[in-house]
C-alpha cells in the first residue's frame, strides 16, 4: 500500500482544486432502470434517489454495495482544558481502547452494517494548541493530519463513513462553523456530550473568544481548521477528499464530522457531492449546519454520540436502496402489468 | 405446526380482550444497563427506548434479534371495480408472483435486512364485495383471513413486519380509518399507487359512500374490518395480534398495515403496545394516523409501495439498537471514566 503526503497546504489545495466528477451517464441509466421496476413510480422515495446519486459515483447503472468502510479519527484538544466538555480528556485514550477491544456503539453498529472497521489515535498525548490563544495545528500538523485520513481510505471500498472521537471535539466544530457561516458563537454552540448549563455558556464564550481571535483572518475552509479545528476533523476532512478521488460515496456523520467537511465545501465548492447525510443528531446546531451544507439528513433519531453512529446506521439505508434498485425484476421480467395509463 | 380457527367474531375478540403485557421487570433491567453503557447519558437517543421497550417485550435484560421475520398478504377488492387504482386488478396476482420468485422491493429488502419472508395469496380468485353496497366480508371470511395471519407468524421469530399487496386497498384503509377515526373522506383519502386527480375524486366518493353506508353501524375495530376491510387487512391484523400473544415485537408498515392495526386497538385500546411504527410514508394520510396511533415513525423517507417495504427497511435500524445495548461494554468494563460528574 502506497502512502501520500503533502507537503504543505498548497498541495492540500491543489487536490481540493482538481476533483473528479460523477458520471451523468451511469446515473441516466440507473434512472431508465428505474423506471421500469416492479413498482409504482416514485414509489421508493428517497431510496430511488440514493441509487441515482451512487450510481452517478461509480460509475455504473445497476452497482451493489458490498464493502462499506468505517474510519474512526481521535484526537484532544488543547482548549479542552478550558472545560468545555462534561467528561475529562483522559476519555479520548480511554475510548479508543474501547474501539480497539470492540466495546464500543460504533463497534457494534458496524458489525450490523457489515462495514470495515478502523481506528486512528492521532497524537492523542499532545493536544492541539488552544485556539482561544493562537492556532489549533501547524500547517505541517494539519497536513500530517489530513494525509492520516487520505491514506486509511482502502480503494476496494464501496461506502465511506467517518467518525471521530475527541474531548472538546464539538467546541472546535462550533468554532469552525462560526468562522466559516457566520452567526453568533452561540448559534453553534450545543451541549456535547452533556454540559450543564454553566458549562454551555463557558463554552460558547470560549467559540466567541475564538472568533474574535481568528474571525477576520481565515482565508478558506483549510485555514479555518488550522485555526480552531482538530487532528480529527482534519483526518476526517482527508478521508472524505480521498473517497472523492476514489469515487467512493460517503455518509456524513454528526457535528464535528459535517464541520469537517464544511471546511472543504468552503475551499472548494462543489466538494461534498459525493456525500450525502446520515443524519441529523440532537446536537443543537447539526440541523443548521446540514441546512448551510444542502443536506436532506437520511435519519433523525435524537443521536449526539459522534463515533460515525448515525452515519453508520444509515449504512443499511443505502445498501438497500441499491439491492432494491439492483436486484428487483422489471415489468417484462416479472410480467406484471405497469400503470403507464395512469 | 398447529394451526388455529375462530368460530366467529365473539371468538376473535375474546383473544384480544386477554392480551399479553410487556415485563416491567425486564425493561427496568434494561434501562439500569443502559446507564452504565460506555457512551453518555442518552446519546444514543431513539435507539435507547427502542432497546428498553424491546427488552421488555421478549422479558431479557440484553436481547438481541437474531430471527426477523416478514409476511406479506394479498387480497383483491371488490371496489377495485369502481377505478380507484392506477392498476388494473390482475396486478395483485401478477405481483404475488414476483414476490414469490423473488422480484419485488419486499425481497430485497427482506434479504438485506436477514429476514424469513413469506408471501399468503388469500382467495384473490375471489375479490371482497364492493363495500360502497354491503359488507366487505362475511363474519366468516373475516375469521378465515385473520386466522391466515394468526397462523402464519412462526414462534421462533424474535421481530414481525406484516406487509401487504391488494390493488384497491388504500381505498378501503381509508374507508376503515374514517369509519373508525371521523372527519371527512378526503382527510383519510390519498393517491395510493398514483392515480390522478380525476382518480382521487373518485376514490374520496368512494370513501365517502362507504362511510355514509357503514359509519352509523360499526360498533368496534373487527366489525369496521368486516364492513370496509379486505382479506389482506384481516391477515395483518391476526398476525399483529398473535405476535402480541407470542410476544414478538412488530415493526408497522405503512398506511394499510395502520389502518389494520387500527382496528385492532379500536377494538382492544393498548393492542398496538407491542409494536413501533417504522416509517411514514408518502401517501397523504399515513401521518395523521400515526398520530391517531400516538405512533412516532422511525423512518420518514417518502416511500408509498407497501408490500412492508417501509417497516423492513427499519429492521436493521431496531436490530442496531440490541446490538449496541446488549454488545458495548460498560465504564467499568473498559476502564472508561464515566460523565457522572457532569
Amino acid at each position: 500500500m502506497t502512502t501520500d503526503s503533502f507537503a504543505d497546504l498548497s498541495a492540500l489545495r491543489a487536490v481540493l482544486a482538481d476533483l473528479s466528477q460523477a458520471d451523468p451517464a451511469a446515473r441516466q441509466a440507473a434512472k431508465a432502470r428505474d423506471a421500469v421496476l416492479t413498482k409504482p413510480a416514485g414509489a421508493l422515495g428517497r431510496l430511488e434517489e440514493l441509487a441515482a446519486w451512487y450510481a452517478g459515483w461509480r460509475g455504473q447503472a445497476a452497482p451493489r454495495i458490498c464493502a462499506p468502510q468505517v474510519i474512526i479519527f481521535a484526537g484532544n484538544h488543547g482548549v479542552a482544558a478550558q472545560g468545555v466538555s462534561a467528561f475529562p480528556p483522559e476519555v479520548t485514550v480511554q475510548m479508543v481502547g474501547n474501539f480497539q477491544a470492540g466495546g464500543a456503539a460504533i463497534n457494534q453498529l458496524a458489525g450490523e452494517a457489515g462495514a470495515a472497521f478502523s481506528v486512528h489515535p492521532m497524537d492523542l498525548d499532545r493536544p492541539t494548541g488552544d485556539f482561544t490563544q493562537g492556532h489549533a495545528m501547524s500547517e505541517a500538523e494539519l497536513c500530517a493530519a489530513f494525509a492520516t485520513g487520505w491514506n486509511a481510505v482502502q480503494a476496494q471500498s464501496d461506502l465511506l463513513v467517518t467518525g471521530e472521537m475527541g474531548i472538546g471535539n464539538t467546541t472546535s466544530a462550533a468554532a469552525l462553523a462560526a468562522l466559516l457561516l457566520g452567526g453568533a458563537a452561540s448559534d453553534w454552540t450545543g451541549r456535547g456530550t452533556g454540559v450543564d448549563d454553566q458549562g454551555l455558556d463557558r463554552k460558547t464564550q470560549v467559540v466567541a473568544r475564538a472568533v474574535a481571535l481568528h474571525g477576520d483572518g481565515a482565508v478558506d475552509g483549510i485555514d479555518a481548521l488550522a485555526r480552531v479545528g482538530g487532528r480529527e476533523l482534519a483526518g476526517m476532512a482527508g478521508a472524505i477528499a480521498r473517497a472523492r478521488v476514489l469515487r467512493i460515496p460517503v455518509i456524513l456523520d454528526g457535528f464535528i464530522c459535517c464541520a469537517a467537511a464544511l471546511a472543504l465545501e468552503k475551499t472548494a465548492p462543489g466538494a461534498l457531492d459525493h456525500t450525502v447525510a446520515g443524519h441529523v443528531s440532537a446536537e443543537a446546531a447539526h440541523g443548521k449546519l446540514l441546512a448551510a451544507l444542502g443536506k436532506e439528513p437520511l435519519l433523525s433519531l435524537g443521536l449526539r454520540l459522534g463515533e460515525g453512529s448515525g452515519a453508520t446506521l444509515a449504512i443499511p439505508i443505502v445498501k438497500a436502496a441499491l439491492a432494491c434498485h439492483s436486484g428487483m425484476a422489471t415489468f417484462a421480467d416479472a410480467g406484471v402489468a405497469d400503470g403507464g395509463a395512469a
